[in-house]
């Protein structure tokens, strides 16, 4: 079996890209070819995984994208598609769940044996025993929300416990309690590149999940240069609108693929 | 329109019962009848409901329930089942979400316009602008995680932040500043009914959704002492387990009604 880190690890030497591709699809964005089909969400994000698969270490569907429009088994053959035709590209499910054990339990069999996911992103709120669950599942990545990259990420996330903000005391949790089995990455924002050479510091060569750059704007060299492993690996740089969205025309997949190029080629400029 | 909060006031007035039932059906648990049914998941739910209905102020499914079994078109089904053949008991999608803004609008559509739920469940880990896209919904219940039942709820929770413990710091944010239209509640633990009181004492009368005793081992006479508003309600006491598999047979229904009703009587001794 192949593990997520192990599958990650041989994809960013593979690819050589540290590009994640978030898949969130929005039908009031799609271009007019794919108007009134009934599988418009699987049709739209299969063309963006083809067209960016050249420039990407990894995708990342958020599951409410799908949910919201009825769109569940969209996920599930999406995802199928990526493992058929992409094989080697891990997919994280971004789902941020989290509740007590025997709920847990219920949504790992979600991510991991109903979408047949390789990671899934949650939710530190309610301790250890509500992330457990998710370790069952051998070889299973399981990413921890740390900071976050929206505004309000501070109301809790920068509050000092400890004598630190309690996204480091997470991130130490995660490194030094939470990890033995080695199948832990980390969620920061790169709207804090600051923050992220914080956690890098503190969690090694763990996995770093990094949102915000793109649509959200946070800055490539600066979140690269935090966020790199001494292999300048150790990071999935997720961009999710920019690249969906980059043409709202028919040539929407060519733009993607377009965008996910000049972003891969921006991150690797600074590793 | 009728408010979550109004329908909750009618509810505890009219019922006499601050029983919520929790619905997390487990096929495993459920009854030999029932094997081999499509619709089993509904099936059972939706006897459970009508059994103990004439007990309870309320109905919280879990989601994760639905989901790992692709049962997303059997939780439609009993939502659409309890607000049409149990009007006035208001329902209570148990999802404990939390994403930046754009995905949380997402959820949103989720909880109230697909599953008309009357309200979700958030996790504040992620601050203010992942639980505002919620209280656009005008009317809408938004219970937010303060203390969760769970012995890993101390790992964040209790860390002390502002000379008190986070738990406290959240329900201080939820009742002061994010409750300005008067939609939040929040999740307390009966597993620890001293931090029910604490958290009254700083939240006034907003509604207190409380998990945690039946299976999970929580006191009711201390709870009720401790989460009791003046006018004797505020609380909606969830208990999931204990009353789904009351029983193994084929009495289950009756079963879930005597232990629904035992629990609403329990309950009421302390009011």
């Amino acid at each position: 079996m192949t593990t997520f880190t192990q599958s990650l690890d041989a994809a960013w030497q593979r690819t050589g890209s540290l590009l994640c591709v978030g898949l969130d699809p929005e039908p009031t964005k799609f271009p007019a070819a794919l108007a009134g089909r009934s599988d418009a969400i699987f049709a739209f994000c299969k063309d963006i995984v083809d067209a960016t698969a050249p420039y990407a270490c990894s995708f990342k569907p958020q599951i409410a994208y799908f949910a919201a429009h009825r769109a569940e088994d969209q996920l599930e053959a999406l995802i199928a598609h990526i493992h058929e035709k992409h094989p080697g590209l891990p997919v994280i499910l971004d789902a941020k769940r989290g509740d007590i054990g025997s709920t847990a339990e219920q949504y790992a069999r979600e991510a991991f044996e109903r979408y047949q996911a390789d990671a899934v992103t949650v939710n530190p709120y309610m301790g250890f025993d509500s992330i457990e669950p998710y370790l069952a599942h051998a070889g299973k990545g399981v990413i921890v929300l740390c900071r976050t990259s929206n505004p309000g990420g501070s109301d809790l996330q920068f509050l000092t416990t400890n004598g630190k903000p309690l996204y480091q005391f997470v991130a130490g949790l995660a490194a030094q309690k939470w990890n033995a089995s080695g199948q832990l990455g980390l969620v920061v924002g790169a709207t804090f590149p600051k923050e992220i050479e914080v956690v890098r510091a503190i969690v090694g060569d763990m996995p770093l999940l990094i949102p915000g750059i793109g649509a959200q704007g946070g800055d490539v060299e600066a979140t690269v240069r935090a966020g790199r492993t001494d292999a300048g690996t150790g990071m999935l740089i997720n961009s999710s609108r920019a690249i969906l969205y980059a043409s709202k025309g028919d040539d929407y997949a060519q733009a993607a693929a377009t965008a996910a190029k000049d972003t891969r080629d921006r991150i690797n400029a600074y590793r």
